[in-house]
């Protein structure tokens, strides 16, 4: 039987930014928790949707050729597939993010 | 572009507990909130996989055959497909849903 898990104290295991932790797997999907800290560079992922939900801080994604976004906590954004975007944060932020196992979330 | 959601501000859509509203979809998934109040029926779901995010409040999840499990603000469970399932919440509770756009919540 699977038993709980909470996000608050699997966050206290992330040590850098920008490099997501797994959290649990649900059908195909894959629940990855990160610490986003500074800039990330543009990419796309070809084939999958990326959601985005900000547990704590706030970031800003920017979507190619789009005004910036920001979001706080309690936000949430899917990326559609194709779509070429940078996530940035000025102050420590942790996003859960929900995603294809098959995603690679450097992209292409 | 999608725009960001807050999930605050859509909490306060819900008026009555077990009937969840659609937050957004990502793939061929969807995202759901629910008010968790009282008790729900035992049901199972024969091809997916659940999860539950507590957002707020606290919930017991019963599975068929093991001790109960109480889940807090924070905690995430995955219910295995198959796998009977009651859950119950003493006071109202907010709990994220993700799971295939094919399932019916009130399941078998």
């Amino acid at each position: 039987m699977n038993q709980p898990v909470n996000i608050v104290e699997k966050s206290k295991e992330i040590q850098k930014p920008w490099s997501p932790i797994e959290i649990l797997r649900v059908n195909n999907q894959v629940v990855r928790l990160a610490l986003f800290e500074g800039e990330y560079h543009w990419h796309k992922h070809e084939k999958e949707d990326e959601l985005f939900y900000v547990l704590s801080g706030n970031i800003i994604i920017q979507q190619k050729g789009h005004p910036d976004q920001q979001l706080n906590e309690g936000d949430m954004i899917v990326i559609k597939k194709g779509i070429e975007h940078k996530p940035t944060s000025k102050e420590k932020s942790f996003v859960m993010l929900f995603e294809p196992i098959s995603i690679d979330s450097k992209g292409d």
